[in-house]
This record gives C-alpha cells, structure tokens and sequence, in this order.
C-alpha cells in the first residue's frame, strides 16, 4: 500500500472503536496502539498490524514518522485517514499524535511463563518473574510492565482482579514492553506461588512490614516476586503462602510505595551488580 | 462545627473550583485535595484547612471516615454538602470517594531546599535532593514526591518546565507527601546543579547511558540527583553541569525507564544498607 490511503471506512473504524473494550480485545487477539513510538515497537517486534488509521496531519509527517508511516502502511491489513475528532473518539487525550492501529498482542498463560521460566534456567540464567496482585491504576501496571522489561524479567503474572493489560492505557506506560515480555492473567495468585515454591522458587511479597535483607539479594535460584494493590497490598493468601515478606526500609512518614516503584527497588537492588 | 453542615455556598463551592488552577493555586497559596487519604494526611501534618465540602453519601460516612469528617469538619474554615454531580465537576474521575477541601500548600524556594540540606548536614545526616527536569506526567511527578518522602528526602526541586506540583492530579499520586517533603518549582536545574556542585555536592543525571557503580553508593556529603522528562531525559545542559551521568544497568529491549521509577533504582540502591 502506498502512503497515499483512502479515507477509512466505516467498518474499519468500527473495527479499531471496538479494541477500546476489553471483550472485544479478547476476542479478536488484538489492542489497539496509540502513537508514534508503540507503533514503531510493535513494527520492530515483528508484530501483525490490523486496520491503521492517521489524521490528515499525520499523514504529511516527514522524517523519521514519516519513514514509520510509510513501513507501517506496507504492512498493516488496512489502513486510512480519518478526521482528528473519530481519533479523539478513540483515543481521548492520548490522540494528539495523529496515528493509531490495531496489533496482534494477547496476554499468555500462567504455565507459559513457568515454562519460558525453565527454559531460561536450563540456559543458566536465573529467572524473575514479576507478579501483580490486584493492581488497579492503569499507569501502574504499564510502567510495571516496562520496568520487567527493563530488567530482563521472565515474564508478568497478574490475578484476576488485575486491571486487563491490554487497556490502551496501561500500553501507553508499557512502552513498548508488551512486545518483549509475555504477560499472564487470571492468576489465582496464592495457588501460583504455592505452586512456585514447591518447585523450589524463591517467593518474595513485597510488604509493608518483614524481613529486610534486600542487599542480600536472591538466592541461586528462580524468582518469583509479588507487589500488591495500590490500597490494599497484597491479599493476605498470598501473603501465607509466599517463602519471604520483604519491606523496603523507609525513612520518611509517606505509608506506602507504590507497585511499580517498590518493585523497581526490588529488582534494582538485585539486578545491580556490587559497586 | 457540628456534624451536621449546611448546604455548601455557590461563593464557598467558587472557591474550591477555582483551585483546579495553577493561577488561584498560586494567589490563594491553597491546593484541593480529594478522598479520604490526602484528607487524613494533611490534618495528621497539622495543615490549616479551608473550605470542606462532601456529598451527602460522605457526610454519612461513619466509622474511621466519619471520625475523621468530624475531625475535619471542626478543623475547616467552611464546611458544608453539595450534589454529587456538583463535586465530579470540581474532581472529575476522582469524585468517588465524595469529600473535597482546599488546604493551604505552596512550594518552597530552591534557596530552602538548599539551606534544609545544610541543616541535615549540621545534623549529622546525609541529605539527598532530587530534581525533575521537564517532567510532564501527573502521576509520575507524584510518584516521585512520594518515594523522596519515602527514603527520606532532604526536598524536591523540579525545573520551570515541569508539571505544576500542586495539580490535583499530582496531588493524588502523592498520596500526601506533599504535607511531608518541601517542593521547590521554578528552578533553573543548570544554575542549581553548577551551585550545588561548587559547594561541594556530589551531583549525579539519571541516564541513559554513563558511569555504572550504582550499587558503590554515594559519598559521604548531599547528593542532588535529577532525574528527567518522560520523552526527552535530562537536558542538555543539565547534563554537562553535574559531576556524574549514571545509568541503571539494562537486560531487556524497552529504551527507558520512567522518572519515578529510575529514582526508587538510585535512591533504593543508595540508601538500603548492604545484606
């Protein structure tokens, strides 16, 4: 396709309106992507893209989006203009970038991530396994995402209760993240971690109150850390059922940290090599 | 005042209004906060409240939240009930939890960051500032206030070009350390790293690529750590200013990590005495 598409029509449109809802992104095995750079991810990871659609504006883009734009309409199903007002029907405040596009992305099983995680082992790297327990705030669990991303963790778990990880918003603080880090939902958390620990996984909750040690890093074996929701941390079977509660230490009067930043320090304090 | 509050004044409810701006939150030295939370934060800091206002459904509340309504309500200037409708139009999303106040807030000067750090080194303690250059994210400028309070943070000082930190938004995510940590705004980050580094700080940039030895720690007099815009990172001349780039040792594919979370990585790796 050249970068020189007709206007969407509306089936197509309908098509992308409709990945705004959960069910639908089920269904289809498709979210939708909002912007320049998670378009650019999921073109470099390789990702199917559905329907693409642009403003007028974003079509006349030069330079590096317009390069993206052009290798995006190669290889998207269908793609189109539509008016900046359908966009912001679509995206709400995230439409000041003039592109969105349905991509092929579906969260995984639990079992996948222990497997992948036992592949990584039989490889010799030590696995981590990052999971979720009832996060609610989108943003939250994006950056959550991005930052097992970062580290190079195994794979995400979230439990049923967990706000959907294909929710547009929580992709945007993904980054990126969900085309390189398989994700699991609809995890009974405390059966996982019982699961994990009799297969000799070190279980760690992050908490309010426990043992400290955070410098001492994990043993030499895989790892499964849970951070919990952002009122209520984590629930208290999970908490029973997990090897460790571990609490950051706190200087300050603020009660809590949230999800994403207490398991940036986790993972920060045992990633990082000794200065 | 008793429990039992009149119905709210179009004057009064005017004047909470006004507060989602920047201009009135400057002129009236006041901020609105919202939900119980940030509400029980700012009496516990001994804070003075303006008017308090909360939906019927709120003024019902009983157990901890009544006790605290109560609380409040003798505490306030004005108090009184208004529609539901009328509150969503002040907190937009965060109107669920039905009350509503002004409270007076203000950044500080840089000059009283700095001169507090002195004082904590008169102490015997080590301060740590962090300064955001640029950030643009609600959520994450809160994020970052809180994990300042949290590992107990000299202050926070954030650049001419960052979000207003008395934004309700920012506020929220703050979860109440704003009545905790002094927040300076408006700072020129070049001029302040060069002044802090002349008088002998150590002065480091979060990122992207730099000196590793996280993990060394800092040495032993105030640290400023600046962390950077969402999209761009730390500017130019921010960068050149400060002693030390450092990054966060990366394993996976995603490009950054955020503001607030690249902070809790050096500020957990720093302050979390060793295993």
């Amino acid at each position: 396709m050249s970068k020189n598409p007709p206007p969407l029509s509306k089936a197509r449109l309908a098509s992308l309106r409709r990945l705004t809802r959960r069910k639908s992104r089920v269904e289809d095995g498709r979210i939708l992507l909002e912007g320049w750079h998670l378009l650019e991810a999921a073109l470099e990871a390789g990702r199917a893209l559905g329907v693409l659609a642009m403003t007028p504006q974003a079509l006349a883009a030069g330079g590096a989006n317009g390069r993206l734009l052009e290798k995006a309409l190669d290889r998207a199903e269908a793609g189109g203009w539509i008016e900046e007002a359908e966009l912001s029907r679509i995206c709400g405040e995230a439409a000041d970038q003039g592109v969105v596009a349905a991509v092929d992305w579906a969260p995984v099983g639990v079992r996948q991530v222990l497997r992948r995680a036992g592949a990584a082992l039989a490889d010799g790297r030590t696995p981590v396994v990052v999971a979720g327990d009832g996060l609610q705030e989108p943003g939250n669990l994006g950056t959550l995402i991005r930052l097992a991303d970062w580290f190079g963790c195994t794979g995400v778990v979230l439990s049923s209760g967990t706000v959907d990880p294909g929710n547009p918003k929580v992709v945007r603080a993904g980054m990126g993240s969900h085309f390189h880090v398989p994700v699991a939902v609809g995890a009974a958390l405390p059966e996982v971690v019982e699961q994990a620990r009799r297969l000799g996984w070190w279980t760690v909750v992050a908490a309010g109150e426990g043992e400290c040690g955070l410098r001492a890093g994990p043993p030499d074996r895989p790892v499964l850390l849970v951070v919990g929701n952002e009122a209520r941390g984590v629930s208290p079977a999970v908490r029973e059922a997990a090897e460790v509660r571990m609490a950051i230490p706190r200087w300050g009067r603020v009660e809590s940290l949230n999800a994403a930043v207490a398991a940036a320090v986790f993972l920060g304090a045992w990633r990082i090599p000794g200065g």
